[in-house]
């Protein structure tokens, strides 16, 4: 279901607080369906895992409220590293920052509300995974985010089924939207994920998009909701179905290998990352991407 | 000693070759000298490491000979993974690059050489270390390099008598050409090695020059083989003072974690590791200084 049978006049600013409601509602139900995975795991030993709850606050320039945020961590035993953060942040922009964002150059304040996930999985069966959305408002405002999966082998049969199903979620929430959307996005994830030092992809992708504004704010939201639900219906089925395979150590660490790829992928050309770790974001939530075990061998 | 007080009209050009079989030679010496304390380490049990050499060629843009270099790497029982390569490359920079770098931006052609070190050690007892030297050639030619430490524990007594040690011998080695070198080099390296995202230097510093050209080549070539002498009188000797203490697991668990933020520097700042990875470098080789095994707990 969405909202493009009812479009309705509001603006990106009367859609802040729904959806940053939006965007917490579904922190708490994501969180609430990987504990509900570690509960199921009586097979890995040891105790499930819970998340922990990390609020923080980001002093504004002129030391005014700047907003905040919430990060949830969990260490779990299916899920070895999982962060689910939620910001609402507001403030002004550097003059540099502003001319590349739009609406920014003249007016440089800005207010930004999403959620930001990255789960870095025990089991080489078990693919990672990331996912984002995000509402933006400067003079403008527009919707952003996708979700893409990184498994430890990405030619494996397995591997190419969650894939599969995976995208078949997330291409179910572009179409009811727009046919476009999904072949775009789909490209725009495998353009934007990529290592070109190694000319590899980081994963199998998923969908990606930026700067959505349709001229229907209420449909793009909707939309930005459709990504969220694909995710929470795609990835914790996924992570059902294959954390039950036993694996080996070779292939334990030939995932601790390819997680150096997502370390060099993040460092190197994210764009988010760098762009919170050089505009004073918050570290913790910003390097929480990065995975727990990794190796250069 | 050094050649200062014999000063040659030698140019840039006519020292490619002699600092090419410098660099090579002092390649060899270092293996040695790591070898020789693999050697030694009979406490830790298992095999002594030994180099493995991995020569390889660049293509030039043209498909012409672009030069090449040896890349050698050991995994020991004390240097858990050392590299230590050296290339002599040619050919021409980008028109993008080239506005950057002196002499370059009328002809593009450039020659380098030089050697490149960085040492991940099994011990959270003894520091890892980088060092690397070179000389570059466009219409200008000129000397960089630098060597600088990183122990696990810096604020430690025995990193500090340890960083104290290594920068007695560049001071020394800077002294004897320009008592202006040290204190800009330190400083320089301070600067350098930092991590802003988390307000924190990498480690305990060291030396990094960059365009050196005095006027007199072969001084400069004089000291950047004096920066390699200090080098190899000063590490090694660390090495076997502190191989001998015995660890806990939650001070191998500190150097892990620690690891990840030279790997935080690399990725995001480290000039070369940049200009390596997006003109087409030896990956392998650039990435030689990324930690073999690293945690974001």
């Amino acid at each position: 279901m969405n909202d493009r049978q009812t479009p309705s006049p509001r603006t990106h600013l009367a859609l802040q607080q729904p959806a940053r409601a939006w965007f917490e509602t579904l922190q708490g139900r994501i969180c609430a369906a990987f504990e509900a995975i570690e509960d199921m795991a009586t097979f890995a030993g040891g105790e499930p895992g819970r998340f922990v709850a990390s609020p923080w606050r980001r002093p504004h320039e002129a030391g005014e409220d700047g907003g905040g945020g919430e990060m949830r961590v969990m260490r779990g035993r299916v899920f070895e590293k999982v962060g689910v953060n939620v910001s609402t942040v507001w403030g002004e922009f550097s003059a540099d920052f502003a001319a590349q964002i739009p609406g920014a150059a003249a007016d440089r304040r800005f207010w930004a509300s999403g959620i930001s996930l990255v789960a870095h999985m025990r089991s080489p069966r078990v693919p990672a995974v990331h996912m984002n959305t995000r509402l933006i408002v400067t003079t403008e405002g527009w919707f952003a985010g996708g979700a893409d999966i990184t498994p430890a082998y990405p030619e494996s049969e397995a591997a190419q089924a969650d894939a599969a199903a995976f995208h078949a979620r997330l291409r179910a929430a572009c179409d009811s939207f727009d046919p476009s959307y999904y072949p775009r996005f789909k490209d725009w994830c495998d353009r934007y994920f990529y290592l070109p030092h190694r000319g590899e992809a980081r994963g199998l992708g998923g969908i990606f998009y930026d700067h959505l504004r349709s001229g229907d704010a209420d449909a793009d939201f909707a939309f930005t909701r459709a990504v969220g639900e694909a995710f929470l219906a795609a990835y914790p089925e996924i992570v059902r179905q294959r954390m039950h395979e036993s694996w080996t150590k070779a292939e334990r660490e030939h995932l601790l290998v390819r997680r150096g790829r997502y370390v060099e992928f993040n460092l190197l050309y994210d764009r988010g990352t760098l762009f919170g770790l050089k505009t004073g974001g918050n570290i913790e939530a910003i390097l929480m991407s990065l995975p727990p075990e990794v190796r250069w061998p």
